[in-house]
């Protein structure tokens, strides 16, 4: 449109990368196609493989290139933690799932992925997904979906930059924690644990740029301000899509009577759920601050326009009769011609006399505005009170 | 309107068609009238009938042009479904009301096309009414009903353009998927998880139009961005309308204790009763995110007021005094006939000094402004920034 | 108040008479009062009594003068309607208290005309507030009482012109549909099938002058308009308060355990209830609309703002330098007197020189409005986008 | 404040006195107090003891000076209402907590005449707390403690200005209705009930100056107006929060397995209960009504304030130009150096040259304007639509 | 930012102390890190040990410096009271933490200061995290945790100014109330309820504040106002997150089934559960008042404008059309060289004639004015009424 070239105006697009990257997603698969379909996104990796085994005492971790080469789900006597990175390749998706029964409909969740955060219940095994939050801490938003079964626990990222679940990696290498004392239900919590904890730095962000967004708000309520009010506004609501439903997912796993998940994991599961509460809560607050942010910029712009149009009204009322009395003293009635025609000008005291009229309509026309309450400039002065 | 000739200005009707099409519906029955009463919308086509019978080894599909050749529903060994499009001709749909025990008061309902989702269950057979949403892939917004009995799946379409079950149709003459081993519940759900699918294009068609509004409104809010967004939202109401109850309709075939709903099929509604509750989650975003436009549309407005009229403000206040000053010398005094008659006039420097003042005026009104702050020309500097 | 005969301005009075006749009620009986205490309204109309008594085969029909002549209540055979119009006469409405032991509490309900729709159980008998809605279809608004015993059926209306259950009536003499084979049950029914229909011409015709707003306002948003927005809002917020209670009614007369109420006639109830789901839906959406309507009224409103300040400032920061410009070489100084006043008034080119300037000053306040974007006269280009 | 002084504009205080006469309360007791402290308000008046034993046959009325003079509570023959008005003197409260046995919490919640109405059970004894609204029929607003026991009320009131229970004393001495039949429950219906009539009046009369205020506002919106509306919303606050909890009351006791409130009584509570809901229903609507009533009054101003700008627009417009052409053949060149300057002056028609210019520069900007819809007078010509 | 420098204007920070200074929070903890990790603040002080230890007979007290002087929890025979206060020693708290067998995640919680408040049961023991809210009494905010054993009370204190429980200690001291002869559980209410009645004489404050700001906005809707309801607003989000869960601990403590809350005390629990309801009652009521004062200050600043643009049209269209035709008799035609040049100059009457002409036009523009309404000066006037 060639009215952008003319107003080379704010576009949401300028804002800093990292406010606007959230963005609405979109689904692929076409109405009335088969449930079950696997259409992986084109721009998809090739999935990669790792797998960990541990029990109390061991800890090996090895890299598998086939899926034929997957341990068997059957008997196992570790608990074994296989992590699939890449969702580019059906066929091989398809492999992995004939391998661990996954249900078809699971594995299209799976690798469509834009899916709400759920917990699903098929036969053996617990179907979780869940949403990584993008940047501040250099990870990208991803989906990550669990398969939960005995001593089993399957994950499949996107394998976007940025690896969420290193710590606890790290931790079962060094056997730092109960980590390897205990079952697949505690890793599962453990890394939900550290994906819901990379939530509260990115809230965080929020919240100090809409410290800063006050003052600047106040100062100067101009439309690029606005403009990120708006924009945080919108993250806020899909990070709350994000969120809500994984605090009930996670609420299920503490409450729910799956055979899978032990009452000691439970108890590590209710303080998961109380962060996601705290989330939930820090996001509804900010969103209120948020909306009352911009009641205050449209209050705050309103104010200002008032003090503006006061002071044009002052001014231009003073003048106005000022500029109308001096025009007429510049009319050119010939006085010679007639003692009506403006007799003023040849008076002795005809210029006092203008200039007397003059001062007397000033006056007049500042008290008046006094009387009004117009003459203030009001929010300097206040600063000293 | 004569006004209207005058002001030939927007109308909401001018916007994109396929923005505004859903309209708000009316009803025919006269208050009063005997429930079960068939009045079909004059408009209304005439019936056609398509039967199409298929077991897992076999498929076959016939038109038929009277009621009185349609299936017995007594004893089908085979999966049945018999798709009625056009509503128009009332002693037709009676007569296959009659031979499949329809209740006169669902059948009142296939014929009043406007009526909300919903499932009702009437002794062996249960009744659905649901919404196909229009546009985008060129099908116009219908009632689709459906009744599902033992071995029977009778279904109910307006017959406008754009067949929304084809590629159902088609899964089942070539043998795709599961749907050929599956009884009659299954097809009810391939057929409602196609028609929910159809609202994810058009979700993401106004998803997408509202970025681009995002962008317009911050470079230059005006009146027919605002109509746009108004007539978004009234189409997320009416979406809201068609899709909540029909996620009601959908979560109680999946936990209802409906016989006719088999264990098997009751996990792909459950898929399917997913993807609503997807779609009533973005439905609620970009609600708020159209409200936090619609604000930031005002918000941006009553800025760029407030620039122009600092503008105008400071040009004003500017040239105000100077106008008055040459006015004053402009004034036809007689500087002879009294020294008192504007002296300046005649002085040696009289126009340098009165050039003086101008400048004296216009510094001491750029220090006042600069010290409110009314001189930056902020948001095209801020860019630079 | 002598300011309304300065500014004979817009009253919501002056809108259109079916838009605005809901009114907020008035109680009558003071605080304190026992309860029971029957006070008619000093304009309510003296009672008349129609009776109908059906079967399958008889259809009966007389109107009674005085209480005395009602038919008694124990064993009726046959399905008696008694219908009383008019609530003028306190003792006439005891007497009929007594006859069919209606309780003191149930008979000041019928006699305060402003009850919210409500359903109570008192012994043998149900009794059944609810609201008929005003104007369209001739009918006043007012209120309707039922009691249903058994075989019985009383209603109590307040006998404004336009007579709501004519068309059941016709029904029952002409035997029409199954209303004569049933019971009191399905007659109440019918009269309150009747009775939520007549919502629906009301909600409708809102409905389309909603739809005309939105293109006046977008043409021309003034405060006529907004006056009737906000009047249909009231509409609304009163129209609510008489459906959604009606709305429960009919859900515990479909769902309760009451014995009056047969098998059979349930099948009905929820039909009726889905009709007060959609008023309530289609109620909701409107309001929704009309909230975004004024909404976007008051955007429309600040953007017209905006052009035409943006014109008055383009106009007036070009013509007020120029203004001053001349108003300089309109100055009176001596130019012979010394070669510093005004020389430019004595040379040759002096005329040209200051044309000069004011061209050179228009072109640069035009490239500095180009670059500001404050130029374009948008909407009306915009139509030929 | 000095700026007060200057602006000796609106105050909400200057409000009519019964519009604002609701304030926020205010606790005494310091944080970390003993629980069941008495500290009597410095204000509050000493009580007063007042009598009232009554059975089917017989009322008698005592007045008592002495705590130790109040009958006993054990073995009440008759229904004994003692009323004390009057919470100022801490030793006597005590001594009529000890002889009834009142929990301290609740003698001191008596006190403390801020608490949110509320129904608690100690014991053998029913406590109830509620409010009574303020003024319209004299009375002012006050907390009102109810404790129900075995044939025995005690009501505890403040002792202000206005008996709210004369009607139903009146009642019980002249026999009327029911009252003398039944026990202590009943009279605590009348009681209460009496309490919830008083809030009708008052409401109405909200009701009726809000539709005084809609036709205000639409002809004058002016700040007075909208700081009654404020002040009409939060009245409305205050009143919600004394009549939502009285609702819950009140259905306590209607549902409740409490022994003291027999089932004959609690037909009369439902009643009482039907009223509390209408209040809120009147409430809410009312509230809904005042909000957007807020919003009208700011689309009507700003659509004023368009009517006013757009008038200053076109005559500015049409002035600015007229003023620099005459001003252009007010300057002083000097025709006779030099056929440049200015020859128009000498021209035989240089004057009606000069007034056509200006002619045609109106007929051009009048021709723009009323292509821009600028120039209708819209409002006063409306009306005569 | 140098803009700032320019415009030294309004910031949040400037706004009293004690109305802001309730910050939104920080996690310490990195995501992945091990649950249950100690990880105290750097400016956390180092932890103090008090214990009281009492019976209905004795109150002994003494300090102790090291954890492992730290009374047995077993057997213990009075009731023992151990407030620590400072957590800025992770060893000395993993210490008492062994000591007492108090769960890792909880003792995590304890340093983690910015939890919200919650109740868990930990086996034997019960743990409640609270907040205090900070200033008014001298008191910081700081987070409060609770563990109740048998016999036994520990409390964490952040140890910043100010002693919450101070009084109940005095209580305890002197032997007031029954608080010597209770157990553990009436001192977890006796301290718990000190808490909650801290939060009164804020919000009282906040209240009287915004009391006075509807005065103030009325008679001057400024920018700092606004600012400050805005600060205002911010509080009682973070006051409703701190006292809403501090409610359903309070409930849960009232209702639950946990062995270590007698009989006895639920009663008084359900008293502190009456005050927290009554907070929040009072919270959201001043939210909403905050609410529609921000609305208020919007309309008020609104219809000053409006009065303000209407005193600036009628003199600027008063005194344009007067300076135009002063404009055109100080034209320079040259009347001697064309009866056609400004024949009025020569006119004898000429001068009146253009005085006339003014006039008329004065008149004219009034009686224009007038009928538009546009002349009343109207809230100055309103105040006489």
């Amino acid at each position: 449109m060639s009215r952008k070239r003319i107003h080379p105006a704010l576009k949401v697009k300028d804002l800093p990368a990292d406010l606007k990257s959230l963005k609405f997603f979109k689904r692929r698969t076409p109405p009335g196609a088969m449930p079950g379909t696997l259409v992986p996104h084109p721009a998809a990796q090739p999935p990669r493989f790792q797998v960990l085994a541990y029990g109390p005492d061991s800890c090996r971790e090895w890299e598998i290139s086939e899926p034929r080469d997957l341990p068997d789900p059957k008997g196992l006597a570790e608990v074994t933690w296989i992590n699939i990175e890449g969702l580019g390749d059906a066929a091989v998706l398809q492999a992995v799932g004939e391998r661990y029964h996954l249900h078809p409909l699971a594995l299209e969740d799976v690798i469509n992925v834009h899916q709400r955060p759920k917990l699903e219940s098929y036969g053996e095994l617990l179907f979780v997904v869940a949403r990584m939050p993008q940047s501040v801490m250099g990870h990208s938003g991803e989906q990550i979906c669990f398969f939960l079964g005995q001593n089993l626990l399957l994950t499949f990222q996107e394998g976007l930059p940025g690896d969420t679940f290193e710590p606890v990696r790290e931790r079962l290498r060094q056997n730092l924690g109960k980590l390897r004392q205990c079952g697949a239900d505690y890793l599962l919590y453990a890394l939900l644990d550290a994906l819901v904890d990379h939530y509260f730095p990115l809230l965080e962000k929020f919240a100090s740029r809409l410290e800063d967004l006050e003052d600047e708000i106040l100062a100067h309520p101009h439309t690029q301000l606005t403009a990120e009010i708006y924009s945080i506004r919108r993250q806020f609501l899909l990070l709350r899509r994000a969120i809500r439903p994984l605090r009930d997912v996670i609420n299920s796993l503490m409450r729910g009577s799956q055979e899978l998940i032990g009452e000691n994991a439970k108890v590590y599961f209710r303080d998961c759920y109380d962060h996601t509460i705290q989330l939930m809560d820090m996001l509804d607050t900010y969103r209120e601050v948020a909306t009352s942010l911009m009641e205050m910029a449209m209050a705050s712009s309103s104010q200002r326009l008032n003090e503006v149009m006061r002071f044009l009204t002052v001014m231009s009322s003073i003048f106005i009769p000022l500029t109308f009395i001096v025009g007429v003293y510049g009319m050119n009635f010939k006085t010679d011609l007639s003692p009506w025609n403006m007799p003023e000008l040849n008076w002795y005291y005809g210029y006092p006399f203008a200039l007397f009229l003059m001062v007397a309509t000033v006056v007049g026309l500042l008290l008046f505005f006094k009387y009004k309450g117009w003459l203030g400039i009001p929010h300097r002065l206040d600063e000293d009170d």
